[in-house]
């Protein structure tokens, strides 16, 4: 798996602890203890799998002996009825992982899933795309690993790995008399040479500056289409170019064929519907 | 606060965690240690707000001598423009603390704006909203409490807080040839009293199979409006009714004339959308 | 195993890092690191059997390699000289994990058995003994669950799966005018409906005034036999009641007599004594 | 206070994330979250106060805005209505955080009244009253504070901090055919010089036999109180002697007597009555 | 301060459990709690100081109240005799903390010292020293930052923020039979676009094919001078060069001299010394 | 393995979670997820091996499924050349704990080459080697060992497991107008009997004080050879010595001669260099 398990162990654990309190008392209050039975996970809408791997750890985490066996590993398109896994062993066990196991599932499989649906709005085309830093707190790598299960990139992981100038960073630079190209300037010379450099620029002038500048790669900023061609055709392959900001699956495509080397969206993981999965038990 | 801040706090430290890595390089690069400036938070999308406090705390975490003034309280209705929050101090750390205090602050209120659209199509009638245990792994203390904050009721909390017999636990139990008077009797006996014993039905004969075995609320699970009132009539307030599953913006209403008491919706939680806000940072 | 491995692993955890320091320095100067044995683990004293698992847990956090055969199940009742459980394997191993696994089913075994006496106590009587949130701060989820193996029922357990209106809230509630009518009402309005609305009362019109005012149950505080009786008659089965404060073992049969329908004692969690318990080590 | 602040920390906010959950639902269904009250906490039972600075930072890490007034010290002989600290401001905070202040102040000052009823039953003796390792898991740096506050003197912390040969160390070196004095031998060389020896006996002439071999103190396990009063004269001074097991209040100072110079018991740890310890709010 | 305090208040918690166990217990035997007193913080060796900050956290984290006057700042060049800081207050939480907020200090200048002397041996030379992922486990955040401080640059943070092509990479792929072109083409077209590619070569043809793959940067792994000057030639200007294995301080120049862009060190943090810096206690 | 894997196991999380970030993205982009392989762990320099347990225990936590056989144990004296273990299994997942597990190793086995050296420049006389706690932040316990595996002695693990009067108490005490024979004397009867006393002196004629009034320990603090001497005669076997401050393999054998019975080196841990140990690759 792609993941680090001791990573996702820990927020498996939290969110057990969350879900479980004292433990599972109508379980406990009605199923005798050592009842076997087989659950199967079951997916109700159509979309991309992502999650199945933290899902099996969750019913591993909740009891080792439980069998896990996955039908249909991350990256499946999958579609109403479709069987992902089958977990067997003790019911009380499955029903107590149920819950944790499905939310993580849903959630993963929601933001590949939407992801997904913005890869191939844009398919056949020469752009890439990328998610943003608006991800759900303490979720972060799970979910930048659903964008790219879901066929997309990852932009910044944090604000320690990328050199980007965004709006507010401007505003107070700009405050002091500095032009992009002077700040950019400064970027490159201040910032580990290792990295690129990014700068957001919300007109074409500016992203022609930036290219001039050296930037590496030129985020639009809520530009129209008609700009963001004029801005692509002005920088001219000096730099990559982002397209960001209002950006929906009624438009994905038109901005991609404005010539812009990624697009990120920021909905990718702050806004993705959960994907309709259930689990249905049958027991001994 | 109605949110226990030390427990918050680790919630938000690992979120910081996560945002910052090494620390944010780009502003290390461009702007000086001891430039001072004042951000606002700004709504772009109408809807409840609901986090704040939050986001207060993810600022002070950062660099406890920011001083943010809330301008509006959890739970205000907001619309485009309206100021939130005012946070000044060190520019540096007002960019640091920025993306984890809206990621938050976007979630929460998206989850509460949500809510109260659910809220708002049932003005009027005498039923209650609820969320479920559908939550984002790790955020479900402060999820339930944006459906609060949006007008709704909390479902149960955790496994270990609320007996609810679900239709996996009736699969097993009729296996066994258990009827559902015989299920709710031995739940009734042997779960602790404190608590009230509810049973999920698809079925109005179920459901009147329910309430006379003493059930205190009955969950119909999926069923339809015509059903939905059979049941309601046939229950005739021996028990509390909860409508479940399928339910949209489009038929809330129609649901709740069906005369339930409660109505639960799992999309509030793993589905909402993000309320859009952002800051605008100003360097003096 | 009633109890959730990861919760529990993370207060394992903590109690070996608390217990080792550097390391069982003894046993490193004394014996071979190779050397093997078998330990017995053996009952001193008259009681209830709680912690076996948590105790085998124990050994196995230390080394994974130890086998660890249970003997007796919790809920036993057990007497000087019964052997609880079997531990062979690394005898380095078995010394650094002896004195944490015995505290653990030292203390969760006293409070199964304290908890079993009272339920003695009362043999015979449709009356259930309860716990309390009076528990050892960390060890909550473990010792409630004691408490059940003891024959026990839990109270709440945490201020957010319960309504319960104290003292203390009556006392502010009060100095605004507020009858105990009023008060419960506005409890059964502003709480979840899916919870019980409890209220504490001193006297046996306030009991007969909360039955009315739709109390589910009713707490009576310190109260003495006399005013149950007559508590409970008034209350005639409108609400549940349940008996708090100055119960001991000698007058826990009378106050059951009065017709209350719960016990609740903090004294099964904040002062039972331990139960003697030992480990017996021989090399091979 | 001498307790490390940062540490106790941590284990306030387990056992107020444990007792509150979702938070205070009765406490916000009925009372404004801007009243404000003052809070008495006061003793009810005869004893030693230990654990009031824990209290106030139990208090503090759920509101630091309460203003805590300590009006009596760790370490003062209470009784009945003595008032030990005055907490004041929002009433829903001090509620929060009530049972959790109380639970570790109960606990802590059982131990420290029970420690001091040992010392007191020795007065005028020189003999110490020492601790095991006999702890709460997760507690031990707090009921060893407790012990000391109450008179007593703290036994090894943890495994790494002593030497302390015990009888499943012996039964396993003496099937090698190993005698005490060579596995004293043994111990001085092999442990850390910085530390004691110490190793426990059954026997008169093991007693003597440690002695002999060098052991700097000499644990009496279950001996009576002839054998103690024979031992005490044949080591003659040459170590330091400990008395352990079946130590109660009636025997205690007949143990004394005999002239050894510490006394250890588990029962101050594992088995201390909790002090009854309340508090009175009374809204503003 | 340029690192995140919430983050590291977490890891300054770790090194006073560690340090502390039950407290001070000669300090508690021997200074009267109330003592007040004043420490100064004073350097032994010549050197970089970093780490003050830290510092200033572990003696506030032990006790809010010391009073921490910061004399010279993060980067300054000490000699034997400076003063860093001054604390006041409690004499015991100055002892309490003295050894751990040392800890951190002394290795931190250790490494922005030694990270200095590297700076200053190619002084005036177009070319910048970096450090690796060989930092001490648990401290990569915090030693690199005095990198830093020392003037180095940071190489790559973690395995997630860079792409680097190693040896053992390149071993794999080449049993495959691919060429270093088509591994390199490989990376530009897999990895995130918004990262440079770098390629670790051993032979001067490799440095060419790499940067006529288009690598963004080429590291010469344990190259002699005679090959780096050859390299630099080759490579002429098309990707920046990084020198690394086998550089000591008596060779960084020549190393520098080469041409290359960068020289990285693992040293810088694997091997070097803590600076000496003690604390001085004056009692009032 | 001498060391408790629970604990281990947190501080290898740390160091995986700061080492991973989102994961190997080199790896990822370029290297078949199946692909399987050998690592061999190659020693390349002079040394004693230390954390080869730790090193397996990194790769088991990234992966269980891999396969690490260890070929030579701690405390080996290793040279060039020498392969210490050997890892079988997914390619992908050996170059994830590469260099978390290097870092553990190379570090821990820098701290026992170091000691033996030390131990090595004393051979033949009755002295011992011991470390202080100048050790790496959250390393202690580890760092501590490899002293062990060097064949060094532990000094004090915490301040709460010994009884160490330094020049910092003594500058406080002095103030006071106490004697080094009453300082030594009010330790003896405050702190815990089980604990020997050490107190830090400067000059012949206080090591004869401090003797006279009965410390266990005397440490000579920075004394010359000559001083030494006479100090050792002085006390004439009445306490244990230590010598302490600025020894160097140069000067340890003269001091060693002196007759002193330990020599604490601070260097040991806080300036030992790390051991040049690497990961050589083989795909099949």
């Amino acid at each position: 798996m792609p993941l680090n398990e001791a990573q996702i162990e820990e927020i498996i654990d939290r969110a057990l602890a969350e879900d479980l309190g004292i433990g599972d008392i109508t379980t406990e209050a009605l199923i005798h203890g050592k009842r076997r039975g087989t659950g199967l996970i079951v997916v109700k809408r159509e979309g991309i799998l992502a999650g199945i791997g933290v899902a099996k750890q969750v019913f591993h985490r909740v009891d080792q002996n439980l069998k896990v066996e996955i039908l249909l590993e991350d990256g499946s398109r999958v579609k109403l009825g479709n069987k992902v896994a089958k977990v067997a062993g003790n019911v009380a066990s499955i029903l107590k992982a149920e819950r944790v196991a499905l939310n993580f599932l849903q959630r993963l499989s929601g933001v590949a899933s939407e992801t997904g649906r913005y890869v191939e709005g844009v398919e056949g085309l020469p752009v890439r795309i990328m998610d943003t830093r608006k991800t759900t707190p303490s979720l972060r790598d799970l979910e930048k690993y659903a964008v790219r299960v879901g066929g997309g990139e990852n932009h910044r992981m944090n604000l320690g790995d990328g050199i980007l100038i965004k709006d507010n960073h401007l505003a107070v630079l700009r405050r002091q008399g500095l032009s992009i190209k002077e700040i950019v300037a400064r970027a490159r010379q201040s910032a580990p040479q290792r990295l690129k450099v990014e700068v957001e620029v919300r007109t074409v002038p500016e992203a022609l500056e930036a290219a001039e500048a050296g930037a590496d790669i030129i985020m639009l900023d809520n530009m129209n289409l008609e700009d963001m061609r004029k801005a692509v055709k002005s920088v001219h392959g000096r730099a990559l170019i982002e397209a960001s900001g209002g950006i929906t699956l009624d438009n994905v495509r038109a901005v991609a064929e404005t010539g812009v080397n990624f697009i990120s969206i920021g909905a990718l993981t702050h806004s993705a519907k959960a994907l309709d999965i259930s689990l249905e038990l049958e027991a001994e």
